[in-house]
């Protein structure tokens, strides 16, 4: 009985630690220093190299670390095996703690003021007027966003791949759609799962969509956005502002411009990280799964991504 | 039958038309460019020049245009009549709104993000904790504060000049008691009145009593830091930061080291400003008070300078 945790670049102590707690005599094993790699029953992958699952002879099951996939699912070398993704409320509740506290950045106008600081200028001036804010993307963690600015006043508009009735946001599909989602919104965030649909989706015509003026917080994906786009758009002022946690190159390169950009916050993709506490059950109840052979939590439908 | 306003360096054109419409029949009269100050009943005053309500020689009350009256009492020319101060719900939810952004700011480390984003690096980290705030100050808004973070599920301390019964706050008063009040917390929030007790009130010493590496915000009023000791405090690492809304001289000298220091946010004195559509119904009330000879609301008690 083991598992095998396939999670480059990250201290991984306390989840090894948790997981000998909950699931004595479990052999856990670290890639990519397999000791009985046919003895694995289950994989908790986060952006594993390609072929790292090769050796993993007896494998059944596959454990996302993360909520999103795509840095899974983008590897021709993955298995055919049932998919589960991580689905943490607390990761939900870390994520609208980030966003408030970016709306509340920009409402009270921290971007102008520290610009004013560091050339030593005082000038007072009223928050800004957010009122109405878009969602782009309505799963776990755009539901919890949008029902979090709802019940703080805001009008929330959502859009998704398919229309979803939920109380008190307008919520939108389509092409159509996706203009009276964005046409109003003073600041829209961008919670859309990495698809082959959705890559590069934040382009200039959609851009051109949003309402002059407009706020965008991307906290889902980076290639979700058209970097060129984005940035003609804050450079003509048909965005104010943007605050972006993902990139497409991860860690950002030294050189990318987002960094200088005046009108650009980066913040290092820390908008919502799986927190092991609250994912180790998750991840515990799937290895019981897999012993099992009962359906994993969470499966993802690998066709549509998520 | 008139009103004159005594407030320079703003506009007020938004009062006048409101005054006008609400009080007709009533003359508003702009210092310096009084045209029948014989006639003024009451004045509504800011940070008024010395003399500047010589000329109004049958002036029966007071009306501070804010919740401070600090720059009012200070003028030895001030007569010696009735002084109320505005109370105004929008000026508490305004400040609270404030905090909440200047807590999450901390909380997210967009000031480590920030400063990390002009020198390109990427360091992902998780958030500070910051669990246990406490405010000093337990009037209107110090109320409305520590009652907004325990609902945000924060442990809150207050401290003021005597103790104040609150749910969920626990309430010190006196030297000892501020040392209970802020040796704990992550964050203190400063919200006391500036009195002559109160000038200087956070020295050395009891900065000193702040938990290491704690973050100070004072958005009450500049004088009640002693910037010396404040810059010697972070300088040290015994403050962590400081995000101040107000200082001693506004606007904020070119010269001052607050702009330039790392551990420093400045915001030009925009945590609560005086909201002319709310604060405006209690001008009107204390205007026709002051014709009855009634008791004016929120009056004044020059001795304890609140």
């Amino acid at each position: 009985m083991s598992i095998a945790l396939v999670i480059p670049d990250r201290k991984l102590d306390a989840l090894i630690e948790k997981l000998n707690m909950l699931l004595p005599g479990v052999l856990i094993q670290q890639w990519p220093h397999y000791t009985a790699p046919d003895q694995v029953q289950m994989a908790v992958v986060w952006k594993q190299p390609q072929g790292s699952l090769a050796a993993l002879s007896n494998l059944k099951s596959l454990q996302s670390f993360g909520a999103g996939v795509d840095s899974i699912v983008s590897d021709p070398t993955l298995p055919d095996l049932p998919l589960s993704r991580i689905v943490d409320p607390a990761l939900a509740s870390s994520m609208v703690n980030y966003l408030a506290g970016i709306v509340l950045h920009y409402q009270l106008r921290l971007d102008v003021f520290q610009r004013q600081q560091q050339k030593q200028l005082w000038k007072p001036k009223s928050p800004r007027l957010i009122k109405h804010i878009c969602v782009l993307g309505l799963g776990e963690l755009g539901q919890a966003a949008a029902q979090y600015f709802v019940q703080q006043g805001y009008q929330v508009s959502g859009w998704s791949r398919s229309i979803k009735l939920l109380d008190g946001i307008e919520s939108y599909a389509g092409e159509e759609g996706f203009i009276k989602a964005v046409s109003a919104a003073d600041l829209v965030i961008c919670l859309l799962p990495l698809t082959p649909d959705t890559n590069n989706f934040l382009n200039t015509e959609r851009l051109r969509a949003f309402k002059a003026g407009a706020i965008l917080v991307n906290v889902a994906r980076g290639a979700i956005v058209d970097d060129a786009a984005l940035l003609a758009a804050l450079d003509s002022g048909q965005l104010q502002a943007a605050c972006l946690d993902v990139f497409r190159e991860e860690p950002l390169p030294a050189v990318d411009p987002y960094w200088q950009h005046p009108a650009v916050l980066v913040t290092p993709h820390c908008s919502a990280v799986t927190n092991v506490d609250t994912a180790i059950h998750q991840i515990v109840e799937n290895y019981q799964r897999t012993l099992n052979g009962l359906p994993l939590m969470h499966l993802v439908n690998r066709e549509r991504g998520y």
